[in-house]
């Protein structure tokens, strides 16, 4: 087994889990992304601000540059949705979540092999050492598990075609 | 890096999964599990048993056994919801996903690492020559995020505490 093998299949992964939300996101229009995904539940407008916050998070946690969008922290990670917070307009944010999709796939994609098995800068020294597994790979696979965890709340809002 | 580490990872991630899942399972009545996640869509009942039959089929998959119950094939893979088959009642849907995950998660951290990395029984010898990348280990991990997908829609079932 080789490092560059399994990183190419975590990558697939991501990739796979990425083209599959951008479907998802053409075939929903801004009418039906500020819907709840089941009564009483989370807006899409607010799955989609906290998917690009996450994903946003990801380079500066694996030193690979600065968030784009610092500022979607605040409603779409420390805050829940319909707390009266205001959001970005809808064809804002979707760009907003193409701009951060397609730097940390690039990102990503240019990473060596071996810098995905490194420290990331949520865990300290000391803490590695004892939680070597605690590392960027573990990262990307939490967070495209993530993703699909959403994507599939997402997919809730796609109407039917009869 | 090393394999035995790389395992773990992905080891962790289904676990946690799991886990996740169990709790859900918990927090959900059998009232709660046969109504849709959302107006129109899948029923709880219907992504328990299409997950229970997608994870039971992994161990043959692997060369690691039959499956426990195979008749769930049928109305949970191959038929959509709500197509008039009849489901096993909740409670016994239930313990079979219990069984199921019991018998994948033990075979599953028996497995030695480098067996992760060889083929499985969906690939042909030549076609794993081609597309080395397609190893247990990569099923494990869509299969992994398969389960957060679902996940995702289950839990829209789980009542809001006031």
């Amino acid at each position: 087994m080789n490092t560059e093998l399994v990183v190419k299949i975590a990558l697939k992964s991501w990739d796979f889990e990425y083209n599959r939300f951008k479907k998802l996101l053409d075939k929903i229009s801004n009418e039906q992304l500020l819907k709840e995904v089941a009564p009483g539940k989370n807006t899409g407008i607010y799955l989609l601000g906290h998917l690009t916050a996450v994903t946003d998070a990801m380079r500066p946690m694996f030193g690979l540059g600065t968030a784009l969008f610092p500022e979607l922290g605040l409603p779409f990670i420390s805050t829940p949705d319909k707390a009266g917070l205001e959001f970005p307009e809808p064809d804002a944010l979707r760009h907003m979540w193409a701009q951060v999709m397609e730097k940390a796939n690039a990102d990503f994609h240019n990473m060596p092999a071996e810098d995905w098995f490194k420290r990331h800068n949520s865990m300290t020294d000391e803490d590695f050492v004892k939680e070597p597994h605690r590392n960027r790979f573990s990262v990307l696979m939490s967070r495209t598990i993530h993703q699909g965890y959403h994507a599939g709340q997402v997919a809730l809002l796609v109407e039917k075609t009869a």
